[in-house]
């Protein structure tokens, strides 16, 4: 296989799509559903995949699918998003739409035909209206009609996506429709950036996703009492800022003690009042708790709540601890995965198993199709950024192996 | 004397002074100066003064004395600051000149006709121009022309204080006579609320200051390394929170270890990106370490910063130490301290020596005049804020235990 030459492509074809009429910021890409950037980076791919004999469509609110056999038919569906964060990267997403379009050029340049159904989901990032694996989530069935008619709104304007997806064209009234987008598809491989630094520390070119972490969301506020900071006597304080504290520390060893790839993260603390010289009166922070085994990640979680309530009850103060969301992790499926492995190792290039801690669309299509993922390293794991970095010879390497894996599977 | 009298005057005079002439804001005591709020409050001031027989000046920038004698006569200085808070109570700062007054109002009523000055001090809370202590600084020259000219200016309008100065009638280029304000007080007593809950927890209705105390306020930024919360296994992590954690809780230790009245409090914590899926990039969070005992308060910074900057270190990280401020701690004159304990005791109501962890005007007084201060309580240690509550019947506590005070100061 010619690797060069998909590396090429596939550099060519980011290259295109960081252009001016793809993207609404001079300084980051950024584009996302019903832009005129958006449409203009579905149009590109529409073209370039209607050249190599794909019918292309998109679903009743703008997810994008083409496949080079009819409706009914058994395909093996590649493909990612090619929204972007608002201050984004060139890669994230689209580097896995371009690369499952590489897999299908050289299906076809290849004479192998494979039966094929690409998928550009639609909303990945939730920079149009604040929802996250939209596109995907929709297809999932795992959305409820008001919250697209009325709860789900544009951070630009507050319209609702359902005005949005209307003036667009669209036809939001049919969405129970995108469901059908997965009806035919015996297998489905994502490939992504991995956005951290596990391959480019291990030395790996690709990871091959065994589980998509599944986590919990959670705040914790602790009521302490607001006094001033210099005429407040150590011994009169409730000060929220030490639960806070040996609560960040807690979690810290909590979440190494589980093992098992769990992780927890303390990404925002908020202080109130926050001045300099006032003892705070209330600490509110949130927890980000993961992992690709349920009990071990869950149990941290429950733990970190515990912990958090009784250190602030021994210091005399309360905690409140307020999930805001959980999802279960999403194990990949074995037989696609040993497909890809051995792919892989077909390649002699240095490859790793691992699970994502990231959420991707692939967890919506879990749902109903055995499911797989690819990562490739991104510089110093930088995403969601200008700076996200990645290298288009890496997902050459990817497309090959998903390539050689799908036709492994389809003539097994 | 006839206590529940002081404390009918002293409500009726703060009542007087909530009123809507004297307030900026309708939810909140709202006067700084060279507004017509804070006109008025100093013109109410003249002519309460006025009427009990005391020449009423102000300095070249604005700060109001009144005296009951001749320039060049020694006199024994008596007051506070009339300007608040933006969102202030009543009490902070007013209730000590409305107690002044009162003890000057006894004075006459009596017939003891003690040689007596009142200030009321410009700018004490930094509500015109964002600094504290504005008036007794320039009293004590602790300013410099350029501050002045240039570099202190209005939250309102950007314009310096120079400019509202000399609009508001002033003549700001003579501001080094301001100095002759204190030039012939043989002592100072100032009093004012407490501002924290010692007095209240401790069940006394008076406080002598022995000591204001001296800070440090700085700064500490952890540099870490911002990464996805999900996709970095613990071992990758360079998290700052997790310093930012073990400094806080380090910090109430060393705090109680020292004693000595030291206190140490993280009030601001700024992580950045700030994202609940984000491993924080960087943390700076404030420092204000205080105590009546310098080498106490100073050491514990000391240690402090050495403290953050090795656990960072530990962990791979970096910390950086940035003093804002650093002022020493002021003690009271013994002499007055014990003048007014005397006094204190002879009322049989419960009081007890103590500092202040706060700042005061009485700082700058300090420099050339024998100096205390009298604490009354507030409710629960609210202050700077509308719910502000203190008692007037304390405030005439203070203002018999003052008078008494002088009264024995001048026949010692």
């Amino acid at each position: 296989m010619d690797r060069g030459r998909s590396t090429e492509r596939i550099t060519q074809d980011i290259e295109t799509l960081s252009g001016p009429e793809y993207t609404l910021s001079d300084e980051a890409i950024r584009r996302y559903a019903y832009t005129q950037e958006y449409r203009n980076t579905l149009d590109w791919f529409t073209r370039e995949l209607e050249t190599i004999g794909f019918d292309v469509e998109e679903d009743p609110v703008g997810t994008l699918y083409a496949r080079n056999r009819p409706k009914g038919e058994p395909v093996f569906g590649l493909g990612s998003h090619c929204d972007s964060n608002r201050n984004g990267g060139r890669y994230d997403g689209t580097m896995g739409v371009v690369t499952a379009l590489e897999v299908c050029r050289l299906s076809a340049e290849q004479g192998l035909d494979l039966p094929l159904q690409l998928i550009s989901f639609l909303e990945e990032e939730g920079s149009g209206f604040g929802q996250m694996l939209l596109g995907s989530r929709i297809v999932a069935q795992r959305v409820e009609e008001d919250d697209l008619r009325e709860r789900f709104r544009s951070i630009d304007d507050g319209r609702s996506f359902w005005e949005h997806a209307a003036a667009a064209g669209y036809r939001p009234e049919q969405w129970r429709e995108c469901a059908h987008v997965l009806d035919d598809l015996t297998g489905w491989i994502e490939m992504h950036i991995e956005q951290a630094r596990v391959l480019q520390d291990t030395g790996n070119r690709v990871g091959l996703v065994t589980a998509i972490a599944g986590y919990v969301h959670a705040d914790l506020l602790v009521h302490g009492r607001g006094d001033h900071a210099g005429a407040t006597p150590m011994d009169l304080r409730l000060d929220p800022t030490l639960p806070l504290a040996e609560t960040i520390v807690e979690l810290e060893r909590l979440a190494r003690a589980a093992g098992k790839g769990t992780v927890g993260t303390v990404g925002e603390i908020e202080v109130d009042p926050g001045l300099i010289n006032a003892v705070a009166a209330e600490v509110r922070f949130s927890l980000d708790i993961r992992g690709p085994v349920d009990d071990a990640y869950r149990d941290v979680a429950a733990e970190i709540a515990a912990f958090a309530q009784e250190t602030a009850r021994r210091r005399g103060m309360s905690a409140e601890y307020r999930e805001r969301q959980t999802l279960p992790a999403t194990p990949m499926d074995e037989r696609i995965v040993a497909a890809l492995e051995e792919a892989a190792r077909a390649t002699a290039e240095p490859f790793t198993r691992m699970h994502s801690g990231a959420a991707h669309d692939t967890m919506c299509v879990a749902d109903r199709v055995p499911t797989a993922m690819v990562f490739v390293p991104c510089k110093d794991g930088i995403s969601h950024h200008p700076d996200e970095d990645a290298d288009p010879a890496d997902a050459a390497l990817a497309a090959e192996i998903i390539l050689n894996a799908v036709q492994a599977l389809a003539r097994a």
